[in-house]
C-alpha cells in the first residue's frame, strides 16, 4: 500500500527501504533534498513538498510523521491537516510525549481525520532486523495500517501490536526506554567491576561473548556490547558522556505521578544526568563541609 | 570422559543428564538416595559414598561438587582429598564466594591436586538450552576438562570460556548475577509503572511478547517473563517477597572495595532487602519525625 | 502594623499568636467559623467574609494567604482583587509550586497589585521559636512587611530575607524540603541499623540525646527526634506509612529539568513512596521471573 | 584525673588541652618531637617514650590511643600490654571498626586489663564545642573513666554516654558518620540545585543563613556551611573531589549484612567515590552501547 513519510532521516529512511522490499510504495519528503533524492533512486518516491505528497495518494492517504518530538509535530501536523480528507489517518512514529499524542488525538480526531501513535524501536538495526512497534488509537485505523506494521516487524505477527487507546503506543515506548537505561547501567556497571579488579587481568570481550550463549543476561544488548568491546576493548577514545533523550525522564516523571517507587530507572537517569556535570558542584560543597567540621584538607583544582 | 558430580539436585542432576547424552559417564553421589537412584536409572552411575565415586574412576579423577557455597563446599574437599591422586581435578561448579575459590586453589594445589572454579548460568534450563560457564584456574586442567565444557555449553565453542586466575570463574559469575538483579529491577519497575497506568488498560503479557521481537531490550529474561505473564497476567497469589542469594551483596560490596560507584546494581539488592522488611523501622521513624515537627497526622496501625 | 490572614488552621492560627504578641493586628478569616472566633477571644480581629476583612483597614492593604497550594490560592486570589486598592499586597505564605508563584505574580502585579511568595518553615513550633521565612517578590512590598517578617522570625534580622524575584521564595522553600527528606531518611536509616543490631541492644532513645551536644549531626531535626524516641523508645503502634507533599517531589522533577543529579534527595522521595504500595508489584514480578529462570520457590500470599 | 594519650595530632591534641582545662594531666606520646614538646608547653606532660608514660601514673593507668585504625592500633596495644597491671584501662577513641574493638576487648580483657571504645565527634571545633562521645565496653572502667567523659563532653552530662558492650561505641559512631554523610550529600544536592536555577541569580550564602533560624533544616552542619559559603560563595579554587574515610563503608556493609535497606546512605558513599573516578569506564560503556543500538554519536575525548 501507500504511506507518506515525512523525515527521511536515520530511521526514517531504513523504514521506507523496509517497507519498499515489502512491496509497499513510500512517498517520502524530507527538508533535505539529497535524502529525497536518494528516496527516488531506491525506488519509492521522493516529493519536494507536502502537497506534491498529498497528490501522490490514489485513495485514502496515510502519512508517518517520523520528525523531532515536540513542536516539529505539531509544526508538520498544522500543515497536512489542509491537505487531508475525512477518514485520512496521521502516523507520529517519533519519541513523542504520550500526552501530546493524547492532545493530538483528539485535535486531529475531532477534525474528521485519525491519528495513530506508534513507538517504534530497533534503532539503526531495523532495516535488516526489523521495528519493534507499540502501537495507540483506534482500531479502524490501526487495522487499516496493519501491512505496514506486517511489513516493519521483525515478522508478520511478531514484534507488532495495537496495545491501547491514543498516548499507548508513546506510553509504552517511554517505559520501554526507561527499562533500556536501567538494562544499559546494570551492564555498564558490571563490566566496570571487572575492569578495576586488574589482578585477575579480564578479558571484558571474552567474557561478553561467553555471556551471549545459556546466560541470564544474555540479550540484544550484551549482543552488542560483545561486538563492541571486540572492536575497542578499553573504549579508548571514547568520552564518558552520555546524552539523555526525553523518555528516560519522562518515564522518571510518570512513576512519580503514579506513586511507583522505581529507583533503578531513577539512579540510570541520575547517572547520566551526573556523567555531564563537570567541576560538580555538589563534590565541592562536600569537600567544603568535610573541611568546615573536620579539617580534613581538599583538593584544590 | 568420566566426571565424579557431588549434588544431584535441580542443577546437578540436569548436568549430568546433559553429559550423558553428549556421551560422557557422569558417576554421581547425593546425600538423597532417591537422586542416585534416579541417576543410575537415567543411564549414569550413581554412587553411595565419596570412596564408592574414587573407585569408578579408570584413570584421572575430575570430580565436580555442586553443593551449597560455604561450609559444605569445604567439608566435601575435605573428604575428598585422602582419595584423590596427584594431578586429580576438583571443580567447584557452584556459586562460591570468589575468595574462597582463591584460597581453595591454594590449598587444594599445595596437596599436589588441581582446582577450578567454574561460575554457572542456566538455572532449569541447562539441560535444553545448555550452561553458560565462566572457568578460572590453571591452563592444564581447564584444558583437560574441556570435552566436559564443551558439552555442557550451549555449543561446543560458545557460552564458556577460561576466564582468567583462580578464583575469575567465580569472580566473573557474581558480576554476572549482579548485573541480572539489575536487568530484573529495571524489566520489574517497567512493568509495574504500566500496570498502575490504569486509564489505559495495558496487557502487560501482549506488551512483554511484542518486545521480544525487534525492540531494544529483548533479551532471554524478558522472553521467560513473556511466558510467565501469558500464564499469570495479574500476578496473582505471588507474594512481594524477593530472597537474594550471596552474589548480589558480594558484587555490591565488591564494587565499594575497588572503588566504583554502582549505583543501579546496589539499589536492585536493596530493593529486594526492602520486600522482606515488614512493618518499616525506617518508615516508622519517618512518620515520628513529620509528625514531630509539623504535627502531620500518624498511620496507627 | 495591620495583616489580613486567610486560613487559621495549625500554622495560621499560631502565625496570628505570634504577631499579636510582637504588637500587630491580625485581620482573620477562616471558613471555620470555630477558628475566627477562637481568634477574635485571642484579641485578634476575626471577620466572616473577605468583604468584612477588607473594611477592617485602616489603610494600605496587606492580606497572607495560607491556604492549601492550588485551586485554593487562585480561588482566594480571585475573590481578594475586587477588594484591593492600587498597591496593596498579596502574600502567598503556603507551600505553592514556586512556577505558580511566578505566575500569580505576573497577573497580580498587571492588575496594579502586589504579589510576594514567602515560603514558611517551622511547623507546629513557630509560635515560640518564631518562622524561617524565604521571600520572593518585588523590593517596595517586601520592604513594606518587613516589620511583619522581623515579628514572625526567630529574631528581628535573624531566619527571614528577600531571597530573588518573584517565585524565589517557594523555590527556595520547596528545596529546603527536599533537603529536609533527605535528612530525615538519613536519620531513620542510620537508627534502623541500629535497632536491628540486637546483640548490642542498643538504647535509640539515650543515642539520640547524646547525639544532640556535640557531634556533627546536631541538629534540630535530631532535637525533636530524641524527645520522640523518649517517649516512644521502640515506635509502638505507628504505622510504617509515609505520606508526602508537593514540594519533594517538585524540588525532584527540577532537579533533572536543571541537570543536577541529585541521588539523595531522590532517593528519600522513592522510600516515601515506597512505604505507601502495598502488594508490590515489582518485588512480585522479580519473585516471578527468580521462579522462570532458575527455579526458585515464590511464596505464596 | 592522670590519662595516658598516644596521638597529639588534630584531635589528641585539641583533647589534652580540654582536658588540662578541665584540671586533668594528660601524660601525651605522638611519634612527632614536635606535638609532644608543644604538649609540655601547654602545661601537660609529653613523654618520649610508652615507658616513659607508664612511668608518669601514680596509680592505675588509663591510656587513650588515638592513632588512625587498624594495624597502628593492634601495635600500639600489642606495645602497651607489657606496660600494665592488672586492671589498667586502655581506651581506644580513634575511628576503628567496632569488629576490631570487640576482638580488641576480648584480647585485653583474657589478658586482666580492660578495653573500653570510644567513638568520637566533634572535629577540630571540640576543644571549644565539647566532644560528644559514644562508649561502648565493661561497666566498671567506663564509670571509673567518668570524669574524664564529663570534662571532654560539651556538658558534665551531657554528650556523651555508655551506650552498651565492647564494641558498642564504634559502632554507634560508624552509623553517626553514616547519618552524617546522607546530611552533607542532601545540603550538598539542595545547594547545587540553588545553584543551577540561574534565572533567580540565588544568594546561597544568604540562604544558608537564612535557614539557620527556624526552618526545619536547622542543624550545625548548616552553621558551618553557612560559615563557608560566606568566604566562598562560589567554592572557587576547590575540587570536586571527595575522600571518604572507612566507616562510610562499613556503615553500608552492615546495613546489608543485617538486612536493613538503607538506600540514602548508601547513595552517599557512592557519590563520594564517583567523585574520584576518572574518565569513567561506566560512562563510556554507555556510551559505545548508545552508539552501538541507535548510531547516536559519542563524544572523543
Amino acid at each position: 500500500m501507500q504511506l507518506g513519510l515525512i523525515g527521511l532521516g536515520k530511521m526514517g529512511g531504513n523504514m521506507a527501504e523496509r517497507l519498499r522490499l515489502g512491496g509497499h510504495q513510500v512517498i517520502g519528503f524530507d527538508f533535505n533534498a539529497e535524502a529525497v533524492q536518494k528516496l527516488t533512486e531506491s525506488g519509492n518516491v521522493g516529493v519536494s513538498s507536502l502537497e506534491d505528497m498529498a497528490k501522490k495518494f490514489d485513495g485514502r492517504k496515510a502519512i508517518w510523521i517520523m520528525v523531532p518530538q515536540g513542536k516539529p509535530v505539531d509544526d508538520t501536523i498544522a500543515k497536512l491537516e489542509p491537505l487531508l480528507n475525512k477518514g485520512d489517518i496521521l502516523i507520529d512514529g517519533g519519541n513523542s510525549n504520550y500526552k501530546d499524542s493524547q492532545r493530538r488525538h483528539a485535535e486531529v480526531t475531532a477534525k474528521g481525520f485519525h491519528f495513530v501513535d506508534v513507538g517504534t524501536s530497533g534503532g539503526v538495526w531495523g532495516l535488516k532486523e526489523g521495528y519493534s512497534m507499540m502501537i495507540g488509537g483506534d482500531k479502524e485505523p490501526v487495522g487499516y495500517l496493519s501491512p505496514i506494521f506486517e511489513t516493519l516487524a521483525p515478522a508478520k505477527d511478531k514484534g507488532w501490536g495495537h496495545v491501547g487507546p491514543a498516548g499507548s503506543g508513546h506510553f509504552v515506548k517511554m517505559v520501554h526506554n526507561g527499562i533500556e537505561y536501567g538494562m544499559m547501567q546494570a551492564f555498564a556497571e558490571g563490566f566496570t567491576i571487572m575492569e578495576k579488579k586488574e589482578e585477575l587481568d579480564l578479558n571484558l570481550a571474552q567474557i561478553s561473548e561467553i555471556w551471549r550463549y545459556g546466560s541470564v543476561v544474555r540479550s540484544w544488548l550484551l549482543d552488542l556490547t560483545a561486538d563492541a568491546l571486540s572492536k575497542n576493548p578499553t573504549l579508548d577514545g571514547l568520552s564518558a558522556y552520555v546524552a539523555d533523550s526525553g523518555e528516560g525522564r519522562w518515564t522518571v516523571f510518570e512513576a512519580i505521578d503514579l506513586n511507583v517507587s522505581a529507583p533503578v530507572i531513577t539512579e540510570s537517569l541520575i547517572r547520566r544526568i551526573r556523567s555531564r556535570e563537570e567541576n560538580n558542584f555538589t563534590d565541592r560543597m562536600l569537600a567544603i563541609m568535610r573541611n568546615a567540621f573536620g579539617g580534613h584538607a581538599v583538593k584544590k583544582d
